[in-house]
């Protein structure tokens, strides 16, 4: 830290991202990525308008935006695209939350709330998950005050239904709820189709998982016309040209595909369920995941022991060193071939 | 604007990027992109690139990191890579700006400055050019403050000196001073060879302007390991894998093909003078410009008019509807092709 730093943030503690190590190969099972390439067109698209990349890229994501929006069944006017779905999430903590009023999250939920909380000087309230690590809707009802929900949540993979989605839109009037369905394509309910119904309701969704773009850094919101334009009046006065030209075609050519992203999804529900029942096979405990991961443990191996020991094999997944969790190790769903690998190496472990 | 929207930003007035207009094609000399494309290196390396989209980009970007280290003969610990440099910019106000003590900058110079000052609560003053639209460096000397100047200055074009650069940093030792060099490549002189001096001064630099990648949004940070700690502290709190896998991979190859690049600035300096000029010898008074654009007023024609006639004409060139520059218009340098047919537009509209 410089002696110039601002006060304002010289204390805060920033996300930790994923390992992304570059030393070897593993089979990489900790950053919930795809492990499936985009689809074809996309390359082709990519290097075609790689050409044109001396030119700005389109502040509107006028393409992008519009293909969204025909897929999701709003209005161009209701989605705003982002750099990753990270940016559209501190948009709306900056727009809605408070330095009075308690913004809600899980206790247990995706690390980077408490951050952007921080970082924009918000108050905010981490909701303890019930004992079996549920979302309980009664501690969101009727609060008075912005909420944020991940679902199917993370790290624990465990969704909500759209009922108790809307009972909690519907009991907040006055405040903006947020639901994060980074992970709502592996078999989540989205509550996009509330959108219309609610003018307080804000969804994000990514790229990055179902739609096998992590590297291209593709988010986006779907809400009310009003709160789209809260956004882009931050966008616009953050980083206007937000998206750069090649992610945009490569989005937009995602979209196009979209049956080629939606049967890989169920590629990985099937490997979902079969690892599950194999690490209850091998005494585990897992978690009900509805996500491209799932969150495991086993009273044979403490949870860091087990990413450490997996890692030796040249196996990654994550830990999170956290009280409540730290049992747990998450495991994100890869082919077939990989949660095999994976099985394999948890069976020499465990030596069973 | 919603009802749930935070008073902070609730008066916020966004920055207005130039047109991109979709409806027709332009001689487009507005925003200040390059007329040549990237390197041929650029595009199979994108492509190629592609089959990796499924994973995240690397969140350290290590090496189109290392390669403008080297480039910039500083270590990679002293540079930041963002999404274009409109976001170093904003981290640098982030972290430098104080609601206490007013930040300098200059009244005319990139409209963005005083955007990232109102979205982050930053006190401000505008300090007036000098009659001629120069900075007067004694405005900013020993003034115990932040100070922010673009060298080249936009929309003027006008550069100051790297001796009167390091009379600014030197007089305000407790305070950051940041050199905005997004035009520096044209013939300004960098203050790079300064940040081994100066813990104290940030230089940022784009690959938008003079390396043909606007659309990439690839902006750099070159200052001391402790500005750029300060600045990946925010990095790490707002948007980890801020750049994306095809842009990282793009801009690393724009650094080995950095004669390319460098040759292109050669025209466009050429291009430039040759366009002074001619419009010099139409009556227009011209600044003297040290970047890819330059400024221009006639006393035959308003510089609102002499923009909207060449609009209709089909040359896009940028006006700014401010006190002082308001008689003036803002243009581009392209190829030569482009510059002729935006000179004999200008002679048809003049009608001489």
């Amino acid at each position: 830290m410089s002696r110039f730093f601002s006060p304002k943030y010289s204390n805060l503690v920033p996300y930790t991202p994923g390992e992304q190590p570059k030393n070897m190969e593993y089979v990489k099972l900790n950053t919930n990525e795809s492990p499936f390439p985009p689809s074809n067109g996309v390359y082709e698209a990519v290097k075609r308008e790689a050409e044109k990349l001396h030119l700005y890229s389109d502040p509107q994501a006028t393409v992008i935006t519009e293909k969204i929006a025909k897929r999701y069944g709003v209005k161009p006017t209701q989605v705003l695209v982002t750099n990753g779905s990270d940016e559209v999430l501190n948009f709306a903590f900056m727009a809605y939350g408070s330095d009075k009023k308690e913004m809600l999250f899980p206790d247990i939920t995706y690390g980077f709330y408490t951050v952007f909380a921080e970082l924009n000087g918000i108050k905010y309230k981490e909701v303890p998950l019930t004992s079996d690590f549920s979302v309980d809707i009664n501690d969101y009802i009727g609060k008075n005050t912005t909420v944020v929900i991940a679902n199917p949540n993370a790290p624990t993979g465990k969704a909500i239904s759209l009922d108790e989605i809307e009972r909690i839109v519907k009991s907040n009037p006055d405040n903006v709820v947020v639901i994060d369905e980074a992970y709502v394509d592996f078999g989540a309910e989205s509550a996009v189709s509330l959108v219309d119904k609610y003018e307080n309701l804000l969804v994000t969704m990514t790229f990055s998982k179902s739609r096998s773009m992590a590297g291209g850094r593709i988010g986006f919101g779907i809400a009310s016309e009003a709160i789209i334009n809260d956004l882009n009046t931050i966008k616009y006065s953050t980083n206007p040209y937000n998206v750069n030209r090649l992610s945009q075609i490569a989005g937009a050519k995602a979209i196009d595909d979209d049956k080629y992203y939606m049967d890989n999804c169920k590629k990985i529900i099937e490997n979902r369920e079969y690892t599950k029942k194999e690490l209850e096979k091998l005494g585990f405990f897992v978690l009900d995941s509805r996500a491209n991961f799932i969150f495991a443990k086993s009273d044979k191996i403490s949870g860091k022991d087990f990413y450490l020991k997996l890692k030796e094999k040249g196996v990654l997944v994550r830990h999170f060193d956290k009280e409540r969790i730290k049992e747990f190790t998450r495991i994100t769903i890869g082919t077939k071939e990989q949660m095999d690998v994976f099985l394999n190496k948890t069976k020499e472990i465990l030596e069973v």
